[in-house]
C-alpha cells in the first residue's frame, strides 16, 4: 500500500474546523454540525457511546433513520466469510418483543421500507417513512439492532435464504465480476473477500460463531443511528432514549474511525470467471487511495473525467466512437486503509480484444498527459451538479451523515466539500494520474473462456 | 381480453371533474389541475398540438424535465422489430446545432442526469437538472427529440452498441424471464415482442425504416411536455417557446390516449429458456386489467397483499417460513388493452418444484377466500405510504404527470388516488382474485432445463 495516508485527525485539522470528531466528544453533549438556510446537523453523544447525529431538511413530509455500525466482512476470520452479512439477515428474523411477521406487518402497514445492507468495512440498518411514522421507524430499527434472538431454527431458515443470494450473485455477470476484481487486486486480505461469503463458508456457519458475533461486535461505541428528514434534533433524542431505555448507560466513548494499513501482495493479477454468457466482461484497475487521503477530491474529478458520464473519455471513445459496448465506467472504492480505481465494460468476446485495447489505450494518455483544462472543468461541474442533486431525498441526506460520521467522526458541510472539489486543479489531476495508472494493472473477467491464456486482456502496466 | 373495459372518458366522468382532457382542451388555454399547498400542477396546450404540463415543487432546488411521445414497441412492424427503441439511440447521436460529443458535454459540465427509455407504448426522453439549468434542461430534450439528424454513420456504430445491450439483456435472467413471460401470455401480439427487438432485426434495419419510424411518428400531437420542479408553468412556457420556436404552429390537436383491444391468442403456455444459470428463475401470472379499468386501485391492492412487501403472502410462505429464495414478489402491469398480474421467484433449480407448488397453493388460497381484512387494511397502508413516499423526488412528480396526462389525457390528483385505495374493500379484493385467478396460467422459465417437460412447475388453472 503505497498511497500517501493522513490520518483523519490531520484531515480534520487541515480543514481549520474547532468542533470535535463524534468519538471525542463530551458524553452527553450536543454540538451543531452545519448549518445552512433551515437545513441544521446535529450530533449528540449518548451515555453508553451512541453517537446520534440528525439532519434537519425543510419541506419534505418524510425521515429516514439508519443505525450504522463498524462492522463488516473485512471482521471476519475466514471460517466464518459472510458472517457480517448473514448476521444482518438474522436480526430481522425476530426479536424479543416482535416475530419476523410482526415486524414485516408493521412497516408495511405504514407504507414505510425498511432494511439493510452489508459491506466491507460496515453494517447499514436504515428505515425510510413518512414524518408521522418516524416513532415507529425509531423504535423497529433499534429493536432489530438491539434486540435480536438469533434463534437456532431461523439460523437453518435463513441459511436458504442467503445461499440462494449467493446463487444469485452468480448468475449477475457484473456481481460476480466485482467480487473477482477485488480477489485480483487483493488477493487473500480480507478486503478481497466476497461480502456473501461462499457456499462452503455458509454451509459451516454455526448458531454459536453468528450468535458470538452479534454480541462481540454490535455494541453502542461501534454505532451511530442517523435521522434525515422533517425531524427535530431534540424530538429524535427523545425516540432514542424511549426505545433504548436501560441500555443506554455508562461512560463508554465511541471507537475511533477505522484506520490501519492493508499488507496486501503483489497485483498485477488476472482473474477468470469461466461463464457461458452472451458478453465478455472485464473490469481492469489499481489500487488507489485510502478514503483519509486528502486527496480523494483530486480523484473524484480524475474519475469523473476517465469514465463518470456521457463525455468522458472511456464512453466517448468506446461508446460513442466505435460502439463497442453498451456499457463502459470508471470507479472508486475506498477502504480506511486502500482503495482502487477501476474500468468496467462488457462486449461480444469477438471484440472483447478491441475494447480493452481501447480502455488501455485511453488509460495511457491520461496517466502521460492528464485531461485538458475543458475536461477537468467539465468533471468539476458534474461532481457539483451530482452532489446537490443526489441529496434531494432524506435516504442519501441520512447515508451522508451516517457514514461520515463513522468513517471520519466528522461531518464536512454540502458547501465545504463543494469547495474541495472547486480546487482541485489539472495539474493535481495530471499528477495523481500519472502515480495511480503507474501501478501494476489487476483485472477480473467473466466470459466464454476456458483459460487466463484465452483472455485477449494484455496486463502490462499502462505507463510502459 | 375479457377484463371489463371503461373509457378514458368515462374514468374521467366517474370522477365527475369538470376540466376537459388534455386532447379536448382548447388550444392556446391553459387549464390547473390540482393545487395543494405550494403544489399547483398547470396544463397548457400550445399551438402545434404540444401539450405542456407542470407542477411547482415547494422547497426543492432541482428541476425534471421529460418529452413523453406515445410510440412504443407494439406500433413497429415485425420487420421492423426494436425500431423505436434503436431510434430512441439514435437521437443522441447528433442534432443540427449539437454533435453526440456536445450533447454529452453540455449535460455533464452542469452535473445534469439527460437520458431515455422506451416502452411498449411510450418513449420518454428526460433531464434531471439543478433548477438554474432548466433553460439548457428544454432545450438539450427538446432539441434531440425535434431535431436529430439520424446520420448513416451513427445509424451503423449505434447498431453495435445496440446489439451490445441485447447481448447483456441475454446475461440477465431476471430481464431474459421477463421478455419471455410477455411471450408466453401474449404470444405473437405485439405487446408480446421483447422492446430490444431480435439479434436479426436490428442487424437488418436500414437508416430509411429508422428515420422515417422518426419523421411519422414524432409528431407534437403525440407528445407530451413534463416539467416538474422549482418552476413555474408561465417561465417553461417561455423556455419552451425559445426551444422549439416555429415549429409551434397550427390548431392540430393532440392524439387520444390509446385504447384498442389486443387480439390475443390462448394462454396457458410455458416459455422455456435453456441457460446454464445458478437459479432457476421462474415467472407465472394471468392476464390481468387494462388500464383504463376502473379496478385498478383494486388489483393494485391484491398486488400488495399478495407479493407486495415483506409482510405479503408470498414472501412470508416462500422466503420467511421456508427460506427457499432470495426474492419472491407479484407485479402488475397495464396497456391501454390488456395486462397481467404476475409472479416472481428464483431458487436453485434443486428447489424449484417446492417453491413453485409453494407460489401455487398460495394463489389457490387467494382466489378462494381472499384477504383477511388486517390484510387488506396493511395493502392499503402501505401503498398509502409508498406513493406519498415515491413522490420526494423531482424525476418522480415528472412522471406521474407526463405519464398521467398520455396514458389517460387527465390528471388524478394525489388525493384523488389516495380516496381511491381507501375505497377498496376486502370484498372486492376477493372478487378480482376469484375473476383473475381463475385464468389460465401462463409461465417462463430460464434454468438448466433441456425440455419443457423437464421443469417441475404445473400450469392448471389454480382454482381447479
Amino acid at each position: 500500500m503505497s498511497s500517501t495516508r493522513s490520518t483523519a485527525a490531520g484531515a480534520s485539522g487541515a480543514r481549520g474546523r474547532s468542533t470535535p470528531q463524534g468519538h471525542l466528544q463530551q458524553p452527553g453533549s450536543t454540538v451543531t454540525l452545519e448549518r445552512d438556510g433551515d437545513t441544521e446537523v446535529k450530533r449528540t453523544l449518548l451515555p453508553g457511546g451512541l453517537r446520534v447525529i440528525t439532519e434537519h431538511v425543510p419541506g419534505v413530509r418524510s425521515a429516514s433513520v439508519g443505525i450504522w455500525v463498524q462492522v463488516g466482512s473485512r471482521d471476519e476470520p475466514v471460517s466464518v466469510a459472510g458472517a457480517a452479512h448473514y448476521l444482518e439477515h438474522l436480526l430481522f428474523k425476530g426479536t424479543a418483543r416482535r416475530s419476523a411477521a410482526a415486524i414485516a406487518e408493521e412497516i408495511d402497514a405504514v407504507g414505510g421500507e425498511l432494511n439493510a445492507f452489508t459491506a466491507k468495512e460496515h453494517t447499514c440498518y436504515y428505515a425510510h417513512v413518512l414524518d408521522e411514522d418516524l416513532p415507529l421507524a425509531i423504535d423497529l430499527v433499534s429493536d432489530v439492532v438491539f434486540d435480536a434472538m438469533c434463534a437456532p431454527a431461523d439460523v437453518e431458515t435463513e441459511r436458504g435464504v442467503v445461499l440462494e443470494e449467493i446463487a444469485m450473485r452468480d448468475d449477475d455477470p457484473e456481481d460476480l465480476l466485482h467480487d473477482a476484481f477485488c480477489t485480483a487486486l487483493m488477493a487473500d486480505h480480507p478486503l478481497g473477500r466476497p461480502v456473501l461469503g461462499t457456499e462452503q463458508s455458509i454451509t459451516g456457519m454455526t448458531r454459536t460463531a453468528l450468535n458470538g458475533f452479534y454480541r462481540r461486535r454490535y455494541t453502542m461505541p461501534r454505532m451511530v443511528l442517523a435521522v434525515a428528514g422533517n425531524v427535530s434534533h431534540r424530538g429524535v433524542l427523545s425516540l432514542v432514549r424511549k426505545a433504548l431505555r436501560d441500555r443506554l448507560v455508562g461512560d463508554r466513548s465511541p471507537v475511533a474511525p477505522r484506520v490501519g494499513r492493508a499488507r496486501l501482495g503483489s497485483a498485477a493479477r488476472l482473474v477468470l470467471h469461466t461463464d457461458d454468457t452472451e458478453q465478455a466482461h472485464l473490469m481492469v484497475g489499481v489500487r488507489a487511495l485510502d478514503r483519509h487521503d486528502d486527496r480523494r477530491f483530486t480523484l473524484s474529478v480524475l474519475n469523473a473525467a476517465l469514465g463518470g458520464g456521457m463525455s468522458s473519455r472511456l464512453f466517448q471513445e468506446v461508446r460513442e466512437r466505435r460502439g463497442l459496448a453498451y456499457q463502459v465506467y470508471s470507479s472508486v472504492a475506498a477502504y480506511a486503509d486502500t482503495g482502487h480505481l477501476s474500468v468496467y465494460t462488457g462486449c461480444q468476446p469477438e471484440r472483447l480484444g478491441e475494447a480493452a485495447g481501447v480502455v488501455r489505450e485511453v488509460l495511457r494518455e491520461v496517466a502521460r498527459d492528464g485531461f485538458t483544462d475543458a475536461e477537468v472543468a467539465r468533471a468539476k461541474g458534474s461532481l457539483r451538479g451530482g452532489l446537490v442533486l443526489g441529496l434531494e431525498d432524506t435516504s442519501s441526506r441520512m447515508s451522508r451523515i451516517g457514514k461520515g460520521e463513522l468513517a471520519y467522526g466528522d461531518h464536512l458541510t454540502v458547501e465545504q466539500t463543494l469547495d474541495r472539489y472547486a480546487a482541485v486543479t489539472a495539474d493535481e489531476v495530471a499528477k495523481l494520474a500519472r502515480e495511480l495508472l503507474g501501478r501494476p494493472l489487476a483485472a477480473a473477467v467473466v466470459g466464454p473462456y476456458a483459460h487466463t491464456d484465452d483472455v485477449p486482456v494484455q496486463l502490462h502496466e499502462v505507463s510502459k
